[in-house]
């Protein structure tokens, strides 16, 4: 059994747990591990420069979190870490006061940041860094090139003009308080899906998609070049579990991302902006138009789409797009209750 | 009063800060400091990239000495710092466990990782993390490009081939224990001294060469393009204090440096290895003859140079050799020992 997600930061850790207790009760490998394979495909668009040192929110809270290092109050860093280094970078008038990089967290960063200089891939560092953490899973960055999410804001007025901010400067600092007139993947032009992205998901026997960002985090995957299209013609079924549980993003601040691209912050609407996959196969992709129409995001992704047991009057809807449904209670209060929605994602892929 | 100083690192230091005492009595400014101007100008031989960021130890031995954050026991790093960062990098396989970075020490290298990656020159960065310590002295690298020190070790036979190592993998791994062959200043080709470092040569009024290591702390400054030709072309004297007392180095292993260069350890033989300064004018040095022997080491650069009290017998062969010498106790025990040694140098330049 090969399993494979694109996935953000905490939203996605957490399933990704969930779903290896309940793999390891399924396939389990007789040492309270599982058989299956499983491969997160994580979002780098958040990561960025800080201090000289390269930071990488996504793939460093799946990797602490599996690897039981996780800080489990703050859903991100590490546990037992502290601001002594972050306190005094501050004394020399450096940094983002409402950035702070804990001490432990930052010597991951320093670690990253030696192997990036040594001409090592994000993908070769990344398993470097697993090595220690042992996180149970097969941990990708979605590209080896950096694609760092960016927010248009301002007014486009003379008092207020258009200009551009790192993601996590309007996500962190002004808590998406700020109206985003639009997301740009900075780099994205000449980015490209690692190859072993790619053949994570041609070769999966199950794609999904946790309950993370739709917009920052699993839509900035699928607009990496050639991920949107390997989602269409990969053999395996793809599903997705919604973020958003009675209007609302369970954690996080989805609705101001989703009211930027102009969907509404509903489980319908975000699977209906997911769309149903077409059946596209690799040689229309080939061929290229279906490469530009997936370029524009107008080819859906997901056959089939969980939603809370609070918004199962969505499931129809979603039935009438062509996206099997089913609703579920979808919150991860603990790891069981996790692992039952994992199940419900497998069951809806036919996988019982 | 303008002194400058071609300093290395702990030696360099303590001396400078001796000196601070001396000018604030002879020179004072009414609030406790002084009206004189030292420019110390350090060995940048030492720096490397050490996970991702930049380490300078002899600019921050100086910066965190004079600024009253040392760790005084070590003589570098900073009091109050933990290996907290530096265990944790270790447990990713990566580093040297023979340099341990301490966690504060640590802010300093990633402030000036920032800077330098923003587009500063590391005389703009060094001035910048001054602000915070205020050392009382116009800090300045000896060049803005790096010029890193290496030894070249080895027999030079198929099991023993010549190679080349780090200075600091040959001074603290190592504790200079390997046979040196020579020192190779990797980067010297392409560097020079900053307008700033000339400057504080051509303007001082006195000119300090501290009881740093003549080979691989001063001896590195002068082998940066056209600081020895700055040396002989200054109005001011230049005086140098011997760091060999009793045919051994008061700290650190220049006896190792000195061997590898052919230079007896000696106060004799450091005074006569830096030389008496031929009274070359800027003409023979702009004509480029003059620049030709600088650069070969064949031109002297002191005017007087101080030994210690065990070292009399030094002073008729200095003498000899076109320098003035006197023999005065050179232990630094305390900041007011360091201040009389400064007092002696200064009387020798003809200051009193």
């Amino acid at each position: 059994m090969k399993i494979t997600l694109l996935a953000g930061g905490v939203g996605g850790a957490r399933f990704t747990r969930g779903l290896l207790h309940l793999l390891a009760e399924r396939y389990p490998d007789g040492e309270g591990g599982t058989t299956a394979e499983v491969t997160v495909v994580a979002n780098t668009g958040d990561d960025m420069w800080l201090h000289g040192v390269r930071v990488c929110p996504d793939l460093d809270t799946v990797m602490y979190t599996l690897g039981g290092a996780i800080h489990e109050g703050q859903g991100w860093g590490r546990q037992d870490e502290s601001s002594r280094v972050s306190a005094d970078l501050a004394a020399y008038d450096l940094g983002w006061e409402w950035f702070t990089l804990g001490d432990l967290d930052l010597a991951t960063h320093l670690a990253r940041t030696e192997l990036l200089r040594a001409g090592k891939t994000l993908t070769e560092v990344t398993a470097h860094l697993c090595r220690r953490w042992n996180p149970g899973v097969t941990l990708l960055p979605m590209s080896d090139q950096p694609v760092e999410t960016h927010v248009v804001v301002g007014e486009g007025t003379p008092e207020d003009p258009e200009r551009l901010i790192h993601f996590e400067e309007w996500w962190v600092r002004h808590r998406a308080g700020i109206p985003a007139r639009r997301f740009e993947q900075v780099g994205v032009d000449s980015a490209s899906a690692t190859p072993e992205v790619l053949d994570a998901i041609m070769t999966a026997d199950l794609v999904l998609l946790p309950p993370s960002n739709p917009v920052v985090s699993v839509g900035t995957i699928l607009g990496v070049p050639r991920i949107r299209e390997a989602l269409n013609a990969t053999p395996a079924p793809v599903v997705g579990i919604s973020p958003i549980v009675g209007g609302a993003a369970v954690r996080g601040m989805a609705d101001a991302c989703l009211a930027t691209i102009g969907v509404e912050t509903s489980a319908l609407a975000v699977g209906l902006h997911y769309g149903a996959r077409e059946g596209l196969d690799s040689d229309d992709l080939i061929e290229g138009d279906g490469q530009a129409e997936a370029a524009a995001g107008r080819i859906g992704v997901i056959d089939g789409w969980l939603v809370d047991d609070s918004d199962h009057e969505a499931v129809s809807g979603l039935e009438a797009g062509g996206i099997r449904s089913r609703a579920v209670p979808l919150l991860m209060t603990d790891d069981a209750a996790t692992a039952q929605i994992a199940a419900a994602a497998l069951d809806l892929a036919g996988f019982r």
